[in-house]
């Protein structure tokens, strides 16, 4: 019964609901390493090595065979397989190799080394869906010397350009300022003064911080009823993770009431996004960055997933970027333990297999085609 | 060994130390289907069924059987078969079926449509005890015309008068103030203006928000030696979950000393109270609602509630509202969970089997009774 | 596989990296209970023990054979027993068969009744290191009556003093101020100002409490590159546990790159303390006092440890203070909960076992000796 589960799982296509481009170029190993670890920009020190981790347990045992090594491979050879391959290969094996039919890219961030929508689509022969990244369209705005006066049609035009071909919009105010802040849409003097302010700050790569600024670009999101990604809980240390536990948001969820939102990651936090999701029938969530990089403990925490959260609002992601084992592995490890979850409950009579299935395709790939129309 | 411990858990008489009267209406099933929500008043959007969660799963599960359906049985035909057998013997089936020998009912909230004490007892064969909740007692005064001078002599009076045939009090300044405000005792000056304001703004259906009388309310119980219960972690979007983490009971903890403190949910805060139940001597607490809303993952939730609490210290509740199968459901998926959790630290030698006898004894009833008085 | 990995853990000498001197003196029943509660300073309330406690539970199964007795021996016994034998003989039972090699120890606490570093070794025959509580030598400042225009070179000249022959610095400011304060180095002039004022309060037993010279103390420790041990998350009810989430002290993290920073304890934070340690390469973290007084539940708590974490950042603590129950008990739970965990992800295959055992030397010691350079 459980093997029979376990077949289903694996043949289920997935939409990976979250995630970035593969790398074009070659990095090299610390710059490798320095992606097995998401809290920290800093150098890997040299009396360690990212690969001693959950997530680089995780790579030796499960990408290595894709690399033709065996199981638990060192790092070392791990390494050497994977430069001797090359960059394009190694990508096709892994984005190949993952299941998904359906990517939903962020092309927001540091997109100039990775593969953009059509090539994730020739490198995996599955199909690449755009979300829109607010905070870096407004960064565009800032290039493109817009004037504060006209920031807010602007802006909203832009917007309406570029959901055309969209299926969704992304925040990352949880990086910006933080969810404990007022999230209540601001009047248009105050979006003209503070696009004067910030805009006036110039400089070649803007970066947008302003409060004002980022609470309008989420209304303006919400407000043209795109499916909204925000991400919550881990990522890197610029990040107050206190700061952007997802029951800040209560009184932004409490004011929006059709549009679909989506909550990224979550983890530690992933029980508090399971009870938003029972408390509003438009939020959604999924555990993304804390399957890969909970390696084996993505059991476990997958598990804690389970709890208040109907069905129908859990997705999968793998928030991967850059190395394409991030967008195999994700899968592969999501896979493994709804595969061992459920099957304990069925095995157990917990749960029928019927149902265990049902609820593996709600989450592989229904609630997500539902959600972004795809 | 374990199977000697199954039948020891399965025969424990239960206090259930917080729970509501079950139903005497048939309604319909999208208001059913709402209370296996405890979140969202929303209604469940046409898309899903709330059917489809671990609760919903678990009463398919473990509810079909007593209305003679088979397990699993799918949603329609439990609703059809339910509908058919008609409130009073779905009440009588799955109160009398849980095992229970006192109900601590919480009278307090939208009782017009439930059973009181007296129906609870006769449809279940056990007994039942009153626990009076402090906001409906303001609630009642401002009814009655009380005036703002004479309001906490009053609410003294009656709380005194009900405390008469009540085991407890109840308060749930959860959703009316959260817990990270000033919790000391208000002056009487301040008592007086707080009332003549609140009775002021009358109303035929008064809802206690002010914080004044709020904490006038829960420190006249504590004067009284009540045992107290308190709301915290999760219930419904109206409160702000993070701010009725137990942890912000803190001060008022160590202003009381010997009065029965019982917290009540906890969920996702349980492990927090579990240090306050260890770090107070007079502090209790249960998982209530985290063990129906949670299913199959209850046995985690409740292996999680055994770290730091002393075992004198945890009760059972099923916090049942309404569907009779919640009162019957909390039951037996609190003994599934112990059985499960005790049955792996017997089998493993962790725990002798008599100490697991004990700790179900005390927890199933014999904290209750101590704490209650009963 | 798994029984070979049973036997390593078994094998592997630990370093005990924050520990306390156990007992000189015999205790009271009462006293001994009291210190199986970590939370309450209060008396162990006439209607229950707190033997009936994970801890306690854990004392009767582990601890009761070394003092020669059955498995799950009653309470009275144990106690019967443990004093039949007295304290030095039961002291060196149970430090000699914890499998320790190294101690370091706090020597700031309370220490008239507890063994210093010397009858630590000699009790157990393994090695013991000093820290240097900082709040501790301030107070001895304060006690050999120096002026607040000299305090600050005062305390920095002591520290020195005392770091010649300390192998780290700790702060219990989670006790004296909490973590969501200005952590920022104070002025000069600030901390002449508040040691004038600090000084002044006088007595014959001064308690660091001033922020000011709290915040100093830290700083003079990152200064002098000392590997600092912060109390974090549990500990008595003196602390307000959710101001010391370890998540607070992310400013100061952000400030500080090359010294070595170990959390200690962090339950029930010890998630957001493995994110910590994967975000900033000189954090460390144990789950100290969670080992402990979960009881059996700490291999639960244990493998929820390693998730974010890499592994060369994980260290081992019992935080032993008093009865060496707890020195031994500590040891022997980590033993037990690692070889549980990492032994289910040998036997399936997740992680080989040559890298189980490397990971089990990292933590039992390597980790440690590189920190603190022993």
């Amino acid at each position: 019964m459980v093997s029979a589960l376990a077949e289903h799982v694996a043949a289920a296509p997935l939409v990976d609901h979250h995630a970035h481009g593969a790398f074009t170029v070659e990095v090299e190993r610390a710059e490798f390493e320095g992606h097995l670890n998401e809290g920290s920009p800093a150098p890997i020190p040299p009396w360690m090595t990212q690969f001693d981790s959950q997530l680089g347990f995780a790579v030796r045992r499960w990408c290595a065979p894709v690399l033709d090594l065996p199981e638990h491979a060192p790092a070392d050879e791990y390494w050497k397989r994977r430069t001797e391959l090359g960059v394009d290969e190694v990508t096709r094996r892994f984005l190949g190799g993952a299941g998904v039919s359906d990517w939903i890219v962020d092309t927001g961030y540091a997109t100039s080394s990775l593969l953009g929508l059509e090539g994730m689509e020739s490198a995996s022969g599955a199909r690449a869906h755009e979300v829109v990244r607010l905070e870096a369209l407004a960064e565009e705005l800032a290039l493109d010397n817009v004037s504060g006066r006209d920031y807010a049609d602007a802006f909203t035009a832009r917007l309406a350009a570029r959901a055309e071909n969209a299926v969704g919009a992304k925040s990352i105010l949880a990086y910006r300022t933080g969810f404990d802040i007022d999230l209540t849409p601001p009047s248009p003097a105050e979006v003209t003064a503070a696009a004067d302010r910030w805009l006036d700050t110039g400089g070649d790569e803007p970066r947008l911080d302003d409060e004002v600024l980022i609470r309008f670009g989420l209304h303006a999101a919400i407000e043209r009823g795109l499916p909204l990604q925000l991400h919550t809980g881990i990522g890197d240390r610029d990040l107050d993770l206190h700061r952007v536990n997802p029951l800040h948001l209560l009184d932004l969820l409490r004011a929006t009431s059709d549009v679909p939102i989506l909550l990224l990651h979550c983890y530690p936090y992933h029980r508090e996004a399971g009870y938003l999701a029972q408390a509003f029938p438009n939020v959604h969530f999924d555990v993304g960055l804390g399957i890969n990089h909970t390696g084996v403990r993505s059991v476990a925490v997958v598990a804690e997933s389970f709890e208040l959260a109907p069905f129908a609002k859990q997705l999968y992601s793998s928030d991967a970027w850059g190395p394409p084992e991030l967008h195999y592995l994700g899968a592969l490890l999501w896979r493994r333990a709804v595969t061992t979850t459920f099957g304990r409950w069925v095995a157990d009579d917990d749960w029928s297999e019927a149902d265990a299935r049902r609820v593996v395709n709600m989450i592989a790939h229904e609630n997500a085609r539902r959600v972004y129309r795809l």
